[in-house]
């Protein structure tokens, strides 16, 4: 029996409890401090806040002044923060997990610097924390289908084979398929990408709200900026490193996240023609990184493109997307640059 | 303007009439001999029966036996049949048309031989007609959502560049956009595989329907199964001598499918847990194209794998697809042969 300590009672992070208690192990949920109420309501029923299902039974659950307790012992840890938490997590968790303890983080992003550079979590707190052994999980899982059992397949990456084979066998269920990869860049770029895609994607959805009326779905523009995702994200995970193999890690996650939650709305609400300060007032409240993972990866972009390290022509609808969410542009979705000629 | 000679009054065919005619191109859409009843609708009130939308007027509209009168003076041809149409259209209507005059076809599958070779339609009707110049169209584009003018974009495939770029200059519009390649075999054997692969993918939301009930959507199972579609698809892309880039064509016409009508509704009824038998009689009439691309590319890949030229293993979703509608297997979708190591 392994002991599996999680940091950050949001959603993500919660529903691991599920496949990891479910295998027998012992489970200890903790808090951030912006989670006491949940842990509250946890030790109160049982029960996330946000899930129809109970927690199986003897999961602990921590406020975050006891996390150096629930740290302790610990086979490993998971990290469930939101991307608005890394730093956080890089300073004030971190330093608290015993060397050679793995960190298994469900956190995705990627962060930009001056030069056009972008890092992926793991990369963040390997600076943080040069002793850290990180492994991060991608693919596509929405935490309440997780919950509910439905069928899930991700990938754990990481640089430790053996590592890897111990989080996957602690963690894999009948219905959590664990596949695990070395492709550090090439997951973290694909799934923190899909982010910012899924947004361009869903962009449409509400553009055809307004030209077609509320009720009529149509797939063939939605298609085309998926292909048009799919061909984007294939040139943006080869620059950062990563290998050809995982873009079908962001594509199925990118299909997953299409039909998520947070990411569809805002993309849907542009696409009706509300400007980006609209629709984050109609989303009060709720955390939106896609928004922050297009906008940093837009501006790296634009800087390698500076260095003619890349091409800006290559990224059509990222840019569209930027030039929407921190430029004021109206939604027109550039189609015709999507064509190419391949000779 | 050009001549554009439509043979095949299906949808999809017919649905081309649009933009064709939409630019002031002269069109004639000639039906087969299955086609007799739907050429008398149109004629008599300029709407294809299957369309909510009246042609734009002045598409001229023929009967079978006037197939030759109306492939005169064409600029080029499209072949709008089904796949089961291919050997009629290469024995009755190829010979018919003038050496020089391009074909442009959207008849999307792959044929088998006993020796796993796998042929696209452009290959088969090169060996019965080795004049003729022949195109394709590929990418994501249903039928009724182009006469709706949905947002489309399609990839034109062929041999000689100054000819896709004649095709694309008369067929492009403000809301049909076309990229052009010469890489055949890769769009062909994209847009084909995928749909088998959608056929895949559905199945998942039958059996979601059985497990957690009718009103119930999950996206994991189905997520899951796409990027493990778009794995063994770039794997037969490459094994059919397609190139790496046309996957996202395959990506984007793989999304809109699993979204599509027929394919959808097999994939849904199998995961049900109807037998293929039953399947077949509720969809009584409806051509089931999906059906027959994954039971030639089964054979091919097995025949294949028999020699040693690939492995059985690399493709557990298309040989799932395939006991099922061909050797009595139940839906039992192997997750775990879905997982990988890449250490």
């Amino acid at each position: 029996m392994a002991v599996i300590t999680i940091v950050g009672a949001g959603m993500m992070g919660s529903a691991l409890a599920f496949p990891a208690r479910e295998n027998g192990h012992e489970v200890r949920l903790v808090g951030t401090h912006l989670d006491r109420e949940i842990i509250d309501v946890c030790r109160a029923t049982g029960r996330h806040p946000k899930f129809g299902k109970d927690f199986p039974e003897g999961v602990g659950y921590y406020q975050t002044e006891q996390t150096a307790s629930a740290l302790e012992g610990s086979t490993f840890v998971i990290c469930g923060v939101s991307s608005f938490g890394v730093d956080w997590f890089g300073s004030n968790v971190l330093p608290l997990v015993p060397a050679g303890t793995p960190v298994l983080s469900v956190t995705k992003g990627l962060m930009d610097d001056e030069e056009g550079g972008l890092k992926n979590y793991l990369q963040v707190w390997a600076q943080m924390c040069p002793q850290a052994c990180l492994n991060a999980i991608g693919g596509p899982c929405t935490s309440y289908e997780l919950v509910a059992h439905d069928q899930t397949e991700v990938t754990f990456c990481g640089s430790d084979p053996a590592v890897l084979r111990m989080l996957r066998d602690c963690m894999k269920t009948d219905y959590y398929h664990i596949s695990i990869s070395t492709d550090v860049a090439g997951v973290e770029s694909a799934v923190a990408l899909k982010n910012g895609y899924a947004l361009g994607i869903t962009l449409s959805v509400g553009v055809n709200q307004r030209v077609f009326g509320d009720d009529v779905l149509h797939y063939n523009s939605q298609a085309a900026l998926f292909g048009q995702g799919v061909r984007e994200m294939k040139k943006l995970i080869a620059a950062l490193g990563g290998k050809e193999e995982s873009l079908a890690v962001g594509a199925g996650d990118l299909y997953v996240t299409v039909y998520g939650g947070r990411t569809r709305m805002v993309g849907i609400l542009l696409g009706r023609g509300l400007t980006i300060d609209e629709a984050m007032k109609e989303l009060a409240g709720v955390t939106l990184e896609s928004l922050v993972v297009a906008t940093r990866v837009a501006r790296a972009v634009r800087k390698r493109a500076e260095k003619g390290l890349l091409k800006l022509s290559d990224f059509p609808l990222l840019m569209h997307v930027d030039d929407i969410i921190n430029h004021g542009a109206e939604v027109n979705i550039p189609w015709e640059k999507f064509t190419y000629e391949r000779l």
